[in-house]
């Protein structure tokens, strides 16, 4: 009989991060994992070790630090791949290697250029290469939705003899519906002769809306894992939508009679730590994380006929972690306090970084009388993206003077490592582009701004506004963040934090003769 | 036999704007119903007329304006409702009243206190009263994929002997799978006796992230109109989204077997006049209009191992709307080609409106090198924004100052619609803060902020920012817009756009005896 539980495999650090404007550093990377821990993901796919040494290193920390879940490291069915998976992953308490081939006849003829029988030795030899490192071995036939039914069965069935204890099913290309999909995972089950000596996984891709229904749809007919992100970032239109399958499964019981381990109530706080770090915006409408998936309830009860919950409701908000808080922070709030508050929501702090936070947050105590959730959040990760020792310059003084019809002219104090201040004067056509061209003057490097975003991270009159901005530099590229309830303070930290990031250079060059982008 | 075209039913501007933060004025739903006929969706739900002198409006001016597609407005199953409806809707070319009314155990006996009989008897009554009014008549048994089927089979066949001539089955609450939702379509085909004389219409929430999959299951199970939103806008997590249902149907002609009569090359550009227009942002990775849909395409490319176009892609972007440009515009363009540029990217402008933005264009030429077709874009919404047929106040210079640890000062002039210039200066936690608490001492209003947000959206040094904001003023909510390179001047721009908004009055109070919020 087959188990009723579904392996959350998550690929927010992979797949996720791999995509264009998402990439995140390593220290970005642990504190994603640390949330997907106490999330209680089964496994983390950390990165692709091959792909660059950024990336090496941040699946090699993650499985040395995380426990709990399972860490996953990405290979092409490639020797050098494979080894690099291995050595990353060496101090993980449970690893695992995933390996990934093409076999779609379209990949097979215009990409990796081999025939059928060639893909399959080469499935077979890397298994087994990945066996000698490792028991637990994940094979994805890239491509699996629109590869030949009987060639996947061939494929599938000769790496489960080579030992893969998992057979993963891409729909790479996110072109599966779910009545087809369904049937494809039950074609597999029902022609793979050895199909029992492995967990049947998917991996969907969004390009149709379709990548929730399609894993729902083949866990119905019988695959055991789902491959998926928080707030259902990837490469295009993104993966499953982590939250969704999830909660899917668990307010639908009773159709899918299946359950995750997932702690639902940590859901809220590791999509908005995904949606800063990578400034991948949630929309309002997003389905359960969105700002207006619960909405209603407000809007309802005002107009005083909601009689009785469900009437509109399906889901309880605090399930995925909306829930708000009896503990009412303020100035006379201590270090205790702060600290539950903190784990509440979703950040355990090292003794040394509880400190500074609680140092800013008797400063903002002072000036503000309400405390929010969301004001505790942004002084976590004010304090994050100021860790001195990561930085090279910090953000001083800044003076703006604008009057329309003129152009706007800022004076910006940097101090570097070595403790050093310098002061630089620019005009811009806004006030943003003036602050960012003094500070060019003082670092000399020549940036260029792609994306620009303030947001109101927080309510009423003084609010803290959280500025986003991408900047290039060369071919790189990097994000970079700012918090302050004054916006242009917040552009011009934004814009630091990203030349900081810039000149740490933990992400090099790509991999040698041509990146893949993976299931 | 059944056809294979399937009736797109749209419905932005009557789920997707009564969802909290998205209401527009009649300016803004007129300009979203020009798109959707462009579009050439088969009807266009243009609101709810009972719901307020505002809805009603709207509604009467959308029938009388839009030609091609039928216009829909919705009716609970009351007498009043229906009249209202049928009044809004006296002009159209092709009107239909959309009637419904909760069937659902729980929306019975807590929602409307009434047994299956009374229920039965008003819905019937409602169609009856409706097909007085007009042939084309909607009905909608509310919360239907929760509904007892037996009950919901009887219901159905009572409206349509009643004379309905569609029947929408509403997943209202967002509930169901598509496997279950297929099926009970499949129940209604089997076991109405009088199915063959209506449309049978689906109208989906996406909650658990289903809504796309379970309108598709649905067509293949016999369903030929689809109800949904552009960017899937609407109640809580939002309804199916148009643009999804669309691409599936088309990408995946070879398993549906069936179309739409969507000019699908517009919907990139009806994505961003929804998205400007209810600051309802569209996040990165949403399928179909997101800013990385198509992202790979660069990507890949770069990497130089694209070998074949379709082993990533299974659409083409300029399918969408996505096509880029031949026609480059600059300081040597003249009011043709503009015309013509404007026509390609959706906007269909009167003479007048063409000369003011041709103006404005002229001296953007003068300030940019090139013209990206974002900055075209602003152009036309900023004449729109700035109409001063609908303004009371206009914004004259503002000078702003700023220094770390002083407090901000903004002096800002605001001419009053009868020529008056005032100036005052106000101070504030930020720079926005000072330059709205500026403006509200001319006015005289006491506004909250509720939301703030600025975004680059041009390239470039010299790229224009827009600014959104949300401002409370007793119990009304408007959204604020504004453009400029300089993002100081942007907010303040948005800010005296959201006054003019608030003293335009033009939605009035809600509807009296508590509203419904529809299928």
């Amino acid at each position: 009989m087959q188990s009723d539980q579904i392996i959350i495999f998550d690929t927010t650090l992979r797949d996720g991060e791999q995509c264009p404007g998402a990439s995140m550093n390593i220290k970005e990377k642990l504190e994603i994992a640390r949330q997907l821990a106490l999330l209680k993901v089964d496994v983390i796919e950390a990165g692709f070790p091959v792909a660059s040494p950024g990336d090496f290193q941040a699946v090699e920390q993650i499985a040395t630090e995380i426990r709990g879940p399972r860490i996953a490291g990405l290979a092409r069915a490639l020797q050098k791949d494979i080894e690099a998976a291995a050595k990353a992953l060496e101090k993980a308490q449970a690893p695992r290697i995933h390996i990934f081939l093409s076999t779609s006849k379209t990949h097979r003829e215009h990409m990796v250029e081999k025939a059928k029988e060639e893909i399959l030795d080469m499935a077979v030899n890397a298994v087994r290469l990945g066996k000698k490192f490792c028991d637990d071995i994940e094979f994805s036939p890239m491509d699996a939705s629109r590869t030949e039914p009987d060639f996947l069965v061939a494929i599938t069935q000769a790496v489960i003899d080579a030992g893969a204890t998992t057979v993963n099913i891409p729909d790479t290309v996110g072109y599966a519906v779910p009545d087809q999909f369904g049937g494809l995972i039950r074609h597999l089950r029902e022609n793979v002769e050895n199909i029992d000596r492995a967990v049947i996984s998917v991996h969907c891709h969004n390009d149709l809306g379709l990548a929730v229904a399609n894993s729902l749809a083949a866990v119905k007919a019988g695959a055991r894992q789902v491959e998926c992100t928080v707030n259902g970032i990837g490469e295009r239109a993104g993966n499953a939508s982590m939250e969704e399958v999830v909660m899917a499964l668990k307010t639908r019981q009773d159709f899918f009679g299946l359950r995750s381990a997932i702690e639902t109530k940590h859901i809220m706080a590791c999509s908005r730590l995904v949606s800063s770090l990578t400034g991948f915006f949630v929309q309002r409408n997003k389905a359960i994380v969105g700002k207006n998936a619960f909405a209603h309830e407000s809007g309802i009860h005002q107009h005083g006929f909601l009689k009785k919950k469900d009437t509109f409701e399906i889901m309880e908000p605090r399930d995925v972690g909306l829930e708000e808080s009896d503990l009412v922070m303020g100035k006379h709030s201590g270090r205790n306090a702060l600290r539950h508050k903190l784990k509440d929501l979703g950040h355990d702090l090292q003794q040394e970084e509880l400190d500074r936070v609680f140092e800013e947050f008797k400063i903002l105590a002072d000036e503000k009388k309400e405390i929010f959730d969301e004001d505790i959040i942004i002084l976590v990760q004010k304090q994050k993206w100021s860790d001195d020792s990561l930085n090279i310059y910090r953000l001083g003084k800044i003076k703006v003077a604008f009057e329309t019809g003129v152009f706007p002219e800022a004076t910006v104090e940097l101090t570097s490592r070595d403790g050093k201040t310098r002061t630089a004067t620019g005009k811009g056509d806004g006030p943003v582009d003036a602050i960012c061209n003094a500070i060019d003057k003082i670092t000399g490097l020549q940036c260029k701004l792609l994306d620009y975003q303030v947001l109101a991270k927080t309510k009423g009159k003084d609010a803290q506004g959280e500025a986003t901005l991408r900047v290039l530099h060369e071919t790189r590229e990097v994000l970079g963040k700012g918090a302050s309830v004054n916006t242009l303070e917040a552009s011009g930290l934004a814009y630091v934090n990203a030349i900081n990031k810039l000149l740490l250079k933990n992400k090099s060059g790509p991999l040698e003769g041509g990146e893949l982008p993976g299931p």
